[in-house]
């Protein structure tokens, strides 16, 4: 079973090294952070070497060309062709188009999207974590310990959250709309706020973390936080906040996208490598 | 708004006291463990008084009568009929009948069965793993502290205990069968165990704790337990061990249902009373 | 270097199989829980075989016999008499008399008071501590998760037992005296409490562990105390309860002296393996 | 009572109107954060006011005159004289030089070195350790969670640091010298290490923290370290860390003094605050 990682980003090189370390044999195309130790001619010399391929994350923004690709550019379809006579037996990447999944899995080929699997998600939670409590500790002048927090969401990335959050010492109050996550945030030693009741509270918080992917800290609970609240959004595009109010009334809210391969890649890639080792084994 | 709690267990004697506490207005009848403050002549006299019947769980054993009612025994269709006529508005109890259910709807008296709630169910594991951790270390001559545990399951029961044990600072091993479950144990800090591969394991553990209610912990787990093992059975009866097989091989498996009620029946009632106000308010 | 263990109790049984897991040369001689694979004649043989010799906890009781050796009765005096003549280069158990202490260090045999050592003391609070919750546990109709305790003096089990009930998710207040202790309870997460000033806050409370070895809970303190309040008493002997007023106002007192060894013998036993394991080697 | 803050960094700042908050009198005078709402003409008029006089942290840096006092210059010897003259009843500042304590206690004045009280300095561990950890998260390309961490030293500094490392879910060794640390470091769920021993396993760590006040991680250590790791010194000047070799060979060394000011000064202000007031009331 031989590796190919194919362009991408830091995370990559990560992956390839971690490969290495395990004695996999690995081969790398136009990573920009990879000091290679083969050069390959060009993709069909890599492609010819390698049984898994591994594709940037996300895989494509145009939906013409494969992403994050180092000097060269490498169009889907001649790709997919490749793909298919080079007898790949194993597809990687993020946010892979629809069409390309069903072609790949016509042909027999084990696919996988990591943006699209629910183990890798709740896994990266974690780095999430650590990265809204650094931008937090970054952004304030008070400690987290003893500090009132506010997780709005009790998704994966608003449970782990809260569980670390409470590792270091802070009160935790964790928004809940259904009964059953009130009773786990209890459960779990949290303290559950009723998200349709979250303005009556929201004066005490220090800081907040918004988890909800849609705008629900608008101008009325806007209004009410705490003038020196850091607010921490970690929701996917476009965010939980009404910013140019928030900017208005002098607020500090952080919109923190993407933060697992922004704050520990090494991590983000180790989460990946497990996930490819066990569905290749 | 009157409280009427008819029959009971223990945990009924201090639901009682909880309200009165709140100040709302209860009367009890038949219960054996109240003193009465006021006494009824009949169930009607009782029913006439009252908005919401509150009944013991479970309802019945026999399907004809009321179970846990002191002295006197009441046909489960009287009951329906006189709570028809006296307009009870809600009603409550555990393991109904679902022609009960049925009958009670259609006559628009809000029900609630205590054991079909799922938000109950969870609250419910707080006691229950405080329990498990009780027998164990009753039974134990190790501390729960340091030792190497094994939880199986992790449902509502296996999450809590197994957060709990990881509290009291046990090295705490967890199975999962999904991989959802397996970063969700990771993310936790605790340490996923393939559920098909315990075996390979199952001989460190000094406390094994089981949620999954079928024969996990059959001959060929048993045979490869630690001689001194404690092990305790959570799942539903008939509960998850060869217990005639870990009897004839000496090893001590404890069968332990129903503990929140035997463990820990004041912080039980206080779980029903919290959820019998959220739904009549 | 060959070990012989001379009476003692249940936890010496398990001490003897450690040292014979890890592949010592142990001997036993009239301690009633271990199955002898060797018989000695008398003493002598018993003396003449080993170098190690550990003897019970307490050794003594009356200051002339060495307590609980089983069937035979041994003279101190005789005996130190023999471990000088027989060439014993270390000698440990427990509250050893100042003068054994002296006359074996005369003698250059390495000398330990398993009950005079801090490093046992602290990890014996890791047992006394969950036998005190075990017994909390037991006596209340309310979980330990969620309740009010009270945790009074902040020394070596007052720190451990704290932290283990923070663990098991209860709000646990600490009595501090010195400010320096106050800012360990803080900053560990517990509440601190001043000591002077516990009156104040002593009705809230669903447990009370003491630690502190004076009448702390005095009349003053017991006549404010929540009638269904359960307390722990782990102070040495006699304790810190006024018990007899405790009865008086039917308030639920329990005195828990020697835990470690009741509770946890294998664990307790683990401790004194290592120690002993630490100083031989 | 009234309050006079002389000077002093940001902390003074939220000191100022953390006092206001509590509705206490509060002057300041040539502090540069500080928007003044009275201004006074000079020192003496400032000081006429005033009952209890706050000093900057560190109080001098050459001896002669007092630090950090915008615009103007202020001799230690006139404020001692004007102190006197003017009846303030307390002084309070940081690094106070002995004459001038002996001076202020000899004239009845409460006198408190910020920088020498010790439950100051275990509250003041909290931030230090947040600004490591963030220190440490800023630094790495891997979580904290579930990375090996070593922390050298067990004082104050070593035991809030290495309880909120393992509340964050990392792997936690922390080192000893003496028996009873080893004790409460596995009580505490931490693991320890043997000061002396710790080159055997130096090589597994991810982050290093430093507290020992002495060049413990030399060259020999540093050549035994994982060449990825981050190692954070918190140790006084000149810190634990031989920079020059650790800079040689590619190590990432990063010297962290004074962090409760810089990171939190918000939260460390309320530590003085606290003390302040204690000492007055």
């Amino acid at each position: 079973m031989v590796f190919g990682i194919l362009g991408g980003d830091l995370r990559y090189k990560f992956l390839y090294e971690m490969l290495k370390k395990e004695n996999y044999n690995v081969f790398s195309y136009r990573n920009k952070h990879i000091d290679k130790d083969v050069s390959f001619e060009n993709l069909d010399d890599f492609l010819n070497k390698i049984d898994v391929l591994i594709t940037p994350i996300p895989f494509t923004k145009d939906n013409k060309t494969v992403f994050n690709i180092d000097i060269e550019t490498i169009e889907i379809d001649t790709l997919i062709n490749k793909i298919i006579d080079f007898k790949i037996n194993s597809f990687f990447g993020g946010l892979l188009p629809k069409e390309l999944i069903e072609k790949l899995e016509e042909n027999n080929i084990k696919t996988l999207d990591f943006l699209n699997d629910n183990s890798i998600a709740i896994l990266n939670a974690i780095p999430t974590a650590e990265g809204a409590i650094q931008t937090a500790m970054e952004q304030s002048f008070k400690t987290i310990f003893n500090s009132n927090c506010l997780v709005l969401g009790y998704g994966r990335c608003g449970k782990i959250l809260a569980n670390m959050l409470k590792g270091i010492g802070a009160n935790v109050d964790v928004s809940y709309r259904k009964d059953e996550d009130c009773s786990y945030i209890k459960a779990y030693g949290l303290n559950p706020i009723n998200l349709y009741k979250v303005k009556n509270s929201i004066e005490k918080y220090d800081f907040i973390f918004n988890t909800i992917p849609f705008e629900i800290l608008n101008k009325d609970l806007l209004e009410n936080v705490n003038k020196d609240v850091i607010i921490i959004d970690l929701a996917s595009a476009p965010g939980g906040v009404d910013y140019n109010y928030a900017r208005e009334i002098n607020i500090n809210a952080i919109y923190c996208p993407s933060l697992p391969g922004r704050v520990a890649p090494y991590s983000a890639s180790q989460i990946l490598k497990d996930k490819i080792l066990q569905i290749i084994n």
